[in-house]
């Protein structure tokens, strides 16, 4: 089987957006009411944060409980992984996820600074300069003939969209609007000179958007 | 998490029918054309059988890829097994899946005829008698804490489901007319009392109705 490089779980606004021009600590994705956008995925019973049982077993679960399957390793953008800019001014910062991220693969973090790598109970975050292709490779041995994630942000999946590297793409477009911001899409079109595309409205009042390789 | 009882990609007619009557070698299922009640499976990527590269990665690649995620062992009856009826005359049939069968894990197949197991691959089947509950007890234990899947056909599925112990059920309806046979329901309603149901129409034609405990 070949080792793909999948987006899964990529919520947007109504408009196309997912993050802010202003993330902080306080506002990870830029946006007041980014909460609304995951949603759809915290009511299922898959969702990996979940700490209750119960849960919709619907057709949002089947995507949420599709977010590890055959993942071997993640690629992220800095901004996904914290709100710094420019050279690390110190180690302390080790993700937005607590003591157990819910990655449990390597995670590489692209970013121009060098930082060690370090670990959190079974994820190991490594930090990568280089262009998407060479990140890519590295992420592939990683992953141990399992798939990749390529888990975001915005800027990220267009830089590897444009370099032609993504082979799946799950974009999920939420019935909500959040102002101005990072939008992945002028359109959800706009890729379709290069995938095949389904449109899956769920009960739930969100839409799946399914790309795959043409 | 709980060990679920999971019925997963079983097909029917437009009608409701999975099974004609009169099943044989030749007829697995007992009915004329029934391969295209699965077409819409072998379109997709993750189809277990599937031997060239290619295939669909949308909606329906979904279910197909689900198939074995999480599932410790299978709970089937003796007519998805084989055609034969009464007490076994020899050993020789070993199921109609040849050396390699999809489950990869414990099979349970349901008889009131002794049969000692035996091993395909990494595919071990035993042959059990007991009611519903004996038997999912069974299956459980060798899950070694991961789910169960209720491989069907529609008699054994109906059986679990007057012993109420099916958690959740993914019935695809096929755009198609068989003629006569087994029926899983008479309408998609009949199990509103009991779950709830998500009805996905997909762009392939079949419509996913996905079932879960109230």
């Amino acid at each position: 089987m070949p080792q793909l490089l999948r987006v899964q779980n990529f919520t947007v606004t109504r408009d196309g957006v997912a993050a802010g021009a202003d993330q902080s600590f306080a506002r990870p994705f830029g946006l007041d009411g980014a909460e609304q956008l995951f949603a759809w995925a915290g009511a299922t019973a898959s969702w990996p944060n979940r700490t209750e049982p119960g849960g919709s077993r619907g057709l949002d679960d089947y995507f949420t409980r599709d977010f590890a399957h055959d993942i071997g390793a993640e690629i992220m953008g800095r901004n996904k992984f914290g709100p710094q800019r420019g050279p690390w001014r110190d180690h302390e910062w080790r993700g937005w996820w607590g003591d157990q991220p819910p990655f449990h693969t390597p995670v590489f973090v692209m970013t121009h600074h060098d930082r060690p790598s370090f670990t959190l109970s079974d994820t190991t975050f490594h930090f990568v300069g280089g262009d998407p292709a060479t990140v890519l490779k590295r992420a592939r041995e990683a992953a141990r003939g399992k798939d990749v994630r390529l888990g975001g942000g915005v800027t990220t999946i267009r830089q590897f969209l444009d370099a032609d590297l993504v082979d799946t793409l799950h974009v999920v477009v939420s019935p909500v609007e959040l102002g101005s911001g990072l939008r992945l899409w002028q359109s959800p079109d706009a890729w379709l000179d290069r995938f095949h595309r389904e449109v899956v409205p769920s009960p739930s009042g969100v839409t799946h958007h399914l790309f795959w390789r043409r």
